[in-house]
């Protein structure tokens, strides 16, 4: 087995420690993405140049004395719908290579920035963030360091096998219906999706207002607490983010589960899932002793209120270009945002009422546990190109069915981490650790009890 | 001139006081209603038997020494959209007539019982509050108490012409696009429209769950603020009102209108009243030196907004009998509401994004004004019938024309109310007193001062 890749932890403790350069950890990340990235596809954007820079600022900074920040030297990238100074925000768009470039960086990025992480560059996506596989027909599929021959998942395909393939340590994602999650699993690697609300999303290209999240991937559960916790924290410039003062969840993670109430959920939620996704769930839960079982009611109608919420407000967001240049769409998107724009307003509402009731709903379900765990997709990676995939007996359409376990949570904003789990021989798949609004540092405790245990981890590709 | 109606603060000293029996004021209040609602048909549905229980316990816990509250044996009256425990909840329809009683008042009504007061009934109003008018098909017009020909303005009509006429000292309204302030204006009284998610609603009909507000009426302004500030404060029952802890407003009404930079808006807001409202206008911001002049941008998109998300949010809700018993809704109501139902879900978005752009933009406006002046409504009170108004030189539909000056400004929620000004010998009008969010004792101080100084006052029908 190769040796595990280094994660962000142990090399800015490396850097701090002056025990390597900033500028050589850099150049070694550029240099893995110049030799994986013809294959993988994963950075559409690399700011060479700008990262060596800010890699021996760093230097000089630890040179002079200066605190170089807790993640000094750590090269990390983002999906492309981050504005980054100086570049054009693609958001896997052909549409928008016309933009001018960004004048600023996106708040998140600038706080990374600001612990001292090094931005390597913007990383390949399905367009507009509209799709669950990468399979971007702009810039190419991103294609899975576990094999190139399948998907990444997506859409933020490409920053998730940049971190399995060793690329970078950590990257940044959005999940709007499963985006950090469903890639996050098939490929093998940590994804956070915060709570709704809980980091700024200024200055990043949007999707779904009512839906979108941003949030971290990584390959061992302390970097993914790290840069969360310097993620955390309100932002005048985003009037929907919360004005709760950030909650370091890194000093929590050797707490334990003992506390925690946990359960599985069933019905909806494991209905269909191949052997392999149903393994890493009992796995999981064995582990934790969790024999609860709970049922989310009505998931089946959550599903369906965010594929109306997403597709209306995609819409709403394109309709000029829609209408002027639909041949500049990619065709998978374009079909979606053209039946999205024939939504009737009354469909729309009746979803937004109904995730009003919802919410209640799941938050009375939070009274009598803490933590619920889900599978993330019901399968390991697909073939790249792969229309359509089995779901117990049936063949259903591949695209809109590998979110089927992410959407209904991220519909009401719920803090989720997917964990990757591996048979020997087999794909990674991913589990859901799911808790109530705000509680971050519970899934990210059940997810360093399990790491500690050895149960998940990020398998370095064969 | 006819002497005036005592205030609910003086029934209360005098019940308090046992000057008199509070069954006895409620008698007279039943008597007055018995005497003109056949005329001016203000109430639906009078609870005379509960109301005189209610009363006899008041004078009861009196007898024994306990304080009766605030509101001592006030009568009040509330728009029918309010739950009345035991009384089907109409909300100005004949399809709900077929609805079970409501099992528990709204909490606005246990608030104001709690306090004292004692509610005679249910008040007329336009179909599901869809309406400017109140004239209703199903339960015939409410008639203006200055002039019976003459119409109330509505929704609320019943509940502001029962005040304008001395029935009950004040009422509870609600409004969506300005069917508390508009007929205030028409009736002649105060009508105090609170921030957006001020108030409670738990228990009471909605119509649109983005715009509607609940507030007082009556016909002084420490009425107004002794009843808000019994209504303030937060109700687990309503999870969108806000948390904060009530403000109380009735000690701030003294405190005069030095400080407060107080403008007059221009260009959209007055263009095409008649003279009467500007002339009323013109005296409101000479009693206050207001010579200040500003502009609100984009008050017409701001219109536009809140009519589509208006009939978007109002159909939604009444979709089922649009279908199956559409001839059973009032045609003036139907005919918007089927517009509705056919309305994009990416024009109501629109909408809702420009709602949000919109309000930051009037935020900043409030950095540099505290009060800004409006006229509540073009004209006096039209013609009951009247189905055009003239605008400046333009002949245009009344129903949709009469709310112009109030949409704008209960589209992003701002406290405002209206104030009612009168020439001899005309017609009152209405001027509207508005502050940034939760700042209802700006308003309230600027009327109570306007008030003390003899320049507004709810003159009593000749």
């Amino acid at each position: 087995m190769t040796q595990n890749y280094p994660d962000a932890t142990s090399i800015a403790a490396s850097v701090r420690g002056r025990e390597v350069a900033a500028k050589a950890v850099v150049a070694a990340a550029l240099a893995r993405i110049a030799d994986q990235n013809e294959t993988l596809n994963c950075f559409t954007t690399v700011t060479a140049e700008k990262a060596l820079e800010d890699a021996e600022a760093i230097d000089g900074a630890i040179a002079r004395g200066k605190d170089p920040g807790p993640l000094a030297g750590v090269p990390f990238g983002v999906k492309d719908l981050f504005d980054i100074a100086g570049i054009t925000t693609l958001a896997g768009s052909k549409i928008n290579a016309g933009n001018p470039p960004a004048t600023r960086d996106a708040t998140l990025i600038t706080r990374l920035k600001q612990a001292g992480a090094v931005l390597v560059g913007a990383q390949n996506m399905d367009e507009y963030a509209y799709g669950f596989v990468t399979e971007n027909s702009h810039y190419g599929p991103s294609r899975n360091p576990h094999d190139p021959n399948r998907m990444t998942g997506g859409s933020s395909g490409g920053s998730t096998a940049a971190v399995a393939s060793g690329m970078v340590p950590f990257s940044l994602g959005s999940d709007t219906n499963g985006s950090i999650r469903v890639p996050s699993a098939l490929c093998g690697i940590f994804g956070l999706k915060p709570t709704y609300g809980r980091l700024s999303r200024a200055r990043t290209y949007p999707f779904v207002h009512s839906l979108d999240h941003l949030g971290p991937f990584a390959r061992s559960v302390r970097d993914i607490a790290l840069v969360f916790d310097i993620l955390q924290g309100p932002d005048p410039e985003d009037p929907a983010c919360t004005r709760r003062p950030p909650e370091p969840c890194l000093p929590e993670l050797s707490k334990g589960v003992k506390d925690l109430r946990i359960a599985v959920a069933d019905d909806y939620f494991i209905k269909g899932a191949e052997s392999s996704v149903l393994e890493g769930l009992e796995t999981i839960a064995a582990a934790l002793g969790a024999t609860q079982r709970v049922g989310i009611p009505e998931a089946h109608r959550a599903r369906s209120a965010a594929f109306i919420i997403t597709a209306s407000e995609g819409s709403n967001l394109h309709l000029e270009n829609l209408r002027k240049r639909p041949q500049d769409f990619d065709p998978a998107t374009r079909d979606r945002f053209l039946a999205g724009a024939l939504i009737p307003a009354t469909w729309y509402i009746q979803a937004q009422r109904f995730r009003r009731w919802y919410r209640d709903r799941v938050r009375e379900l939070f009274q009598q546990v803490d933590i619920i765990l889900v599978p993330t997709t019901p399968c390991p990676a697909p073939l790249i190109g792969q229309k359509t995939m089995q779901l117990g007996d049936e063949e259903v359409l591949l695209r809109p069915n590998i979110g089927l376990y992410t959407q209904p949570l991220s519909f009401i904003g719920l803090p989720v981490i997917s964990v990757p789990v591996q048979q020997a021989g087999q794909l990674p798949v991913g589990v859901q650790i799911i808790a109530a609004p705000y509680q971050e540092a519970q899934v990210l405790r059940v997810a360093a009890y399990l790491e500690a245990k050895g149960i998940v981890s990020a398998p370095v590709p064969q």
